[in-house]
């Protein structure tokens, strides 16, 4: 359930409040380099501290635990931890019997029994994608040739986000946002017909990071108001270059050359400090619940790198996949 | 590559133009009633035959080759396989070199290095759907209690859609539509959070079958621009019902008992009658292609049941999953 | 269940008594030849006829339904079918109440409700290894630079094994035997330490084949006599040969290079011409019972080109996932 | 490579001389009961400390990163970590060039491409089994009402065990051994037919752990030297009992309620003090050999929990699965 991939597997545990959080990765390569800086980069982009964001601030250091020897990778699993070094006790126990909306705090309840870790949103926590991210870190490095590129194109229907996000954050109410994402130099021939299409395998795992509602291919859901004669790509070169891309750089669920294209739909964060109506299911009544704590008031500004780094993730494992049958 | 699950299994086969198509299912449970008679009805909403779709009309008449003893499964796996039997000679090696914009000629030729059946798209043809919808047929006794239903909402970006039809069926042009599907009395707990997310189990399944570009669920790409205090979906009885489905009936990647809804996008047909540029990457220069054969001019029509059945599979798995913890 | 394989997978179906059984082939390259004819020799060396097997005699002509266009694998999945042709009606119903001992009727009855198809073991068969023979002969052109082989050394404890069958055969007894599996001309670095081992791959298979009750690599239980001294296979060139083969070809869970030998347990055939007891479990009471029909008195005379034609299967699998990361 | 299992999984990772090494377990139900205190006794069958084991003692203290609350499992990853504390710098490069026989050393260096950590068989060790035995512990909470034990029935094919561990200890050289396991109160249904048989379960895993050749399963190789009539287990109570337990309490792939026994051949530790030849790939000529380090003279005394809990991992996976199916 905590599982991804083919090839280049990967296999996430941790909790908010609890010891930590990480990934194991397995299948990856031997013989890369790997150090602990490399990750700096990528997970200072996921970091909390911008206008809009959570004010718990955690130093995300990744521990190599495994997998790793004299500076490169040895084709062992590797393990990367992270520690959770600023947690606070609050009542989430709570939470069980009086759900936020929007949140998973009622469908954990249910599906573990009242057994699940509700400290934070324990595993569901978003704070589980550091692991996500740290991974996508050494499947850039897989998929070298290759650029995976994630860039928030609007928040609230907006595109001058930094005004909304002013606008926002003060009134303790929350935003979404719209992140496209890009793959470009990609070699031809990732992916296959119906089940490990490349929109299958990508789509499983954006929708794997917590918040997002909607993915879209290309033109997406524009395509249907285009007419095939409009809406088909016509090569244009002998490398398979195509005059438009309203498919996403992706035939038939094969990659044709052409950069992958795709935006996804990131919901606002469900933890406000308004006040909501919920449900008390104890007591079985409606009732009014304020949420304190400390919350993003728009988790899209840090979910760009999250989806860029799962992308390479989905990319490396598609790239060693077709390495079996093909040089790519 | 294509085969799809973890419980309840499927695995297809088969040829646009070749001997026929099918699917293995395996895992499924022991003692359902099952007999030729059940596939009738969804694979007659598959079937061309109205207007706007492919003068090719087949069968489609299931032979159940296993897994099946005195009307009830057996708990082996299924076979059901469909014959060929309306095909016709033509020459498609010509999409070898001159590959049709918008189709997997290219992906294919490059991928499986000129060894890719290229009749009728070969493997790659919507025609191996027959076997998801009928796979379907048997999810659909598995997860009885539920009930899933497939609507085109949308062709062309209109929702008079007989009136589309009419205006484009001759132009030899083709258009695409939006398809909503609705998964209703679903049990609370099936997924998970992460890889298993509801959503990414079937935008996984969505994403398999050709065409599609885009899903969305609940509010979709439309939540980003609600706030969190409008977006959360606020709980208003015991039973875990909420006011508004802003989240399809998911969070957490975990069903809330509410109705599962997502729309997808189909692309409109890529087979067109139309002349279209493409390129000769024999001669290496642009030319202008006139495709010939019989075409879906808006597969859209067609995909309803194909989606509803897919979505049927998914449902099925994670209700087979589930129940290895809960009684669901 | 019924799919094996990482890359190279198999999905297998069918009955005894029913239309017939076969398998998917599923991540086969392209472009390896194939025609009917590439199975004749396999099957024939599976087939019954031989004194010591069942006087049922199948054709066994294999039908190729996919998967290959003018002569050649296309790179999508391969269904072989064959159809039963000889089945006689019986009551096996009977079965369902008072299981032959040694057989799976008691098993198959409780775990499938009472829902499992009895006529000849219908899933259970050692028919159903008939798809396997045949995806075998596809696996070894994929690995056609190594040559596997499978010989029965033993039957009943001896050597001379055409006395033990002449002797046994009119008893209505069975005897089993010992079937040695040799591959030559190995890679080195195929499987992995831990749970994808070589020994973990090619075990799992060989149990897959019914009546299977033992295996050993190299030296075997042997090798729990010898010293650590002796046990230890020396390295003497250049190219990893060892100057022993105790370890079987295997270190570490991966090839040496060295020839991979195991040997494999086959039980006497479960179904004997001789009156047996057993339970009546309707009645609650002990019961005398002799079964007809047509049997092996010996399947370990039909194993053989099994087991090969199953290890064949596992190096295709185990190569192809090498070749993600090393050019084998 | 590193991960087990279809519905209660395992992924492991670590080295022998790195930071530590672990398991992450997914897929485990919420509401078990878990504290450090449960893996001690497990812990300690497998430490080292008699006679005939090495003297490198490590305190083998469980830390449980995750999913575990308030002493209950939550349903999410359990990630348990291991600290290596007693490592110690010795040159293990040389072994890259002059392999040590019996050891992975050879095979780790081609796959990895010079990349392996060297250091005390880096993540071949077997100490990476530690993790194993710290799931199995979780594992036996799952499958409470089954008993699983491992016993050490022969070293160097004699059944005087202490004394053979006496005479062989001080002469520098290793012996193996034969361990039986048995699991009790089994229900019936566990396990398939094919792929998913219950031998084919235990054997991929009994192959995971380093130094095993070799499984048979109730009368095992023994089996090929009776006749059908006596090794038929006839059944002799409504239960389903066997008067024998010829094939283990497994036919057709499935458990049917009597006692699952298999024996393991477990080969002398490669480690050895004495003198051996190898070769030198470097030099490309043989070399005289002289392993220092601290070793096992006899593996097998420590392997047997690893087994017991390796298979307890195993019967979990399997009764969860046939829980999706039926209530057992």
């Amino acid at each position: 359930m905590n599982i991804f991939g083919k090839l280049f597997k990967v296999s996430i545990y941790g909790e908010s409040h609890g010891n930590g959080c990480g990934i194991i990765v397995d299948g990856c390569p031997s013989g890369l380099a790997l150090d602990i800086s490399d990750f700096e980069s990528d997970l200072l982009k996921r970091q909390a501290g911008r206008k809009g964001t959570t004010p718990r601030k955690e130093e995300d250091k990744p521990i190599l635990e495994s997998g790793v020897y004299n500076g490169y990778t040895t084709g062992a699993p590797i393990l990367i931890r992270f520690e959770n070094t600023n947690t606070r006790s609050r009542d989430y126990d709570q939470f069980k019997n009086i759900p936020r909306p929007g949140h998973a705090d009622f469908v954990a309840n249910r599906k573990y029994n009242n057994f699940e870790d509700p400290r934070g949103g324990g595993h569901f926590s978003g704070r589980i994608t550091l692991g996500i991210v740290a991974a996508g870190v050494i499947a850039k490095k897989v998929i070298d040739t290759m650029k995976v590129e994630a860039t928030l194109k609007e928040v609230y229907g907006r595109e001058d986000i930094d005004n909304v996000i002013d606008e926002i954050v003060d009134t303790g109410d929350s935003v979404g946002g719209v992140v496209e994402v890009t793959v470009t130099n990609v070699p031809i021939g990732l992916g296959s017909p119906f089940f490990e299409s490349v929109e299958s395998n990508i789509s499983r795992m954006v929708f794997s990071i917590p918040a997002t509602k909607g993915i879209e291919f290309g033109a997406g859901f524009g395509i249907t108001k285009l007419k095939g004669s409009e809406a088909n790509d016509k090569f244009i070169d002998s490398a398979g270059k195509t005059e438009t891309n309203h498919n996403g750089g992706i035939n038939g669920g094969i990659t044709n050359g052409n950069d992958i294209v795709f935006r996804v739909a990131v919901k606002p964060t469900a933890s406000i400090s308004l006040k909501q109506n919920t449900y008390n299911f104890k007591e079985n009544s409606i009732v009014e619940l304020e949420v304190g704590g400390r919350h993003d008031a728009c988790i899209a500004l840090r979910i760009p790198i999250v989806l860029e780094n799962a992308t390479a993730i989905v990319m490396a494992d598609m790239l060693l996949l077709e390495r079996a049958y093909n040089r790519v």
